[in-house]
């Protein structure tokens, strides 16, 4: 999990429903966050870990080397780390798309069924926009499509990796994220604008429905969080 | 377009239906190709440029630069560049997907209306594996989906750029790329085998019906071709 616009507070009902440890990976450290996380529920033993997810897939397997080391087992893993911004085309490739595998390929050597692993979980943190794409950020799109895809492949070879998945699917959530953005190639200078326009939902309403879907733990699902909802979607092609 | 097992077929078929150019790019140059397609068709000029989908925006504009100079007009853009092999994360999502997305941005310069550009037409090889993956090769098929996203948004920004575009999505075809590859971790190293006891298609009838998408010209239009036919699909959600 993270501490980004979603993050945070699903950190915060994380920590609320009482899991053993909760280690915190992202980019930069925030001392301020992670000690009000501490304080919430004082029997949760929260960490965290600088972690940058467009790093190799072998410096990721280091760092999870260390947390494992520590933990002895993690249960779940939440890949959160997002960017919007169609001007940086390449890093929202990394980040969005190529993140979300290289940590997925990472730990699936300490998880992994065929290698003697206990098995896992996996939530990633997809968006609406994988199946109803906001066209004038068709990169940023593009790569929750992608991510989308992704997960639904994993949650197939469960039976071989013994690793289930699914996707989080929030819709538009007023975050700093979607506060002010840029279109590709400046096709519509006004969208994030219009985007809020749309009924929107809060941080915190997404993030208790993200809870009830990490509780449901439900291999396969395309959980779409929107409008204060939370709806399991199906896949129709 | 490009010199690959579907695309040399398409190739044959373009110069057959007769434009004034077809310009190849393509990684690596084939003399005897390039010979080929020249003596198909007398009245087209086929002229041939080295180019690696994975260089940046600005060095593909450098090349365009030179290419729109001695064309004056590009009506239409194939985006065909691909490879399977999910050993290979980073470069699988560098091809199938930015590689699609950084070729599009950069045409973009020259043909959209904004710009005072003429407009024109782009048509993305997708796959079915975007809507439909093979999940023992999720990083793949997830690129798929990611180019397919891509697509259909810059359809819906044609409004905007004065740029159509249309995906067309192959089915299983008998080409070297499927003959042999690698699945994610080798969760199924009989990958290659597994999916060729399917129905496939060959190449030819591939091209032929790629040759008829082009001409059927439609923007928006997500193109399955498979087992020998060509169909308009509906994407639904």
């Amino acid at each position: 999990a993270g501490l980004g616009g979603i993050g945070l507070d699903t950190s915060r009902e994380i920590v609320k429903s009482g899991p053993k440890n909760l280690v915190i990976l992202d980019r930069i450290e925030n001392p301020t966050a992670i000690a009000e996380l501490k304080a919430i529920n004082p029997k949760v033993t929260v960490t965290f870990y600088p972690y940058d997810v467009t790093v190799s897939v072998a410096e990721t397997t280091k760092l999870l080397k260390t947390i494992f080391a520590s933990l002895k087992t993690i249960d779940l893993l939440i890949n959160g780390a997002g960017i919007l911004d169609d001007y940086q085309i390449e890093r929202t490739i990394a980040v969005n798309f190529t993140g979300t595998v290289n940590t997925t390929t990472a730990i699936m050597e300490f998880w992994a069924k065929r290698k003697g692993g206990p098995g896992g979980v996996i939530a990633n943190i997809c968006s609406v926009t994988g199946f109803n794409s906001i066209y004038q950020v068709p990169v940023y799109s593009a790569s929750k499509a992608a991510a989308l895809s992704f997960t639904n492949s994993l949650a197939r070879l469960a039976p071989i990796t013994g690793v289930t998945a699914y996707s989080i699917n929030p819709g538009i959530t007023r975050t700093p994220l979607v506060h002010k953005f840029n279109s590709w190639l400046d096709v519509e200078p006004r969208v994030a604008e219009l985007l809020l326009e749309h009924p929107t939902q809060t941080t915190l309403e997404c993030a208790q429905n993200f809870v009830k879907a990490i509780e449901a733990n439900k291999n396969g699902a395309i959980w779409k969080l929107d409008l204060g909802r939370l709806d399991a979607i199906e896949w129709t092609k």
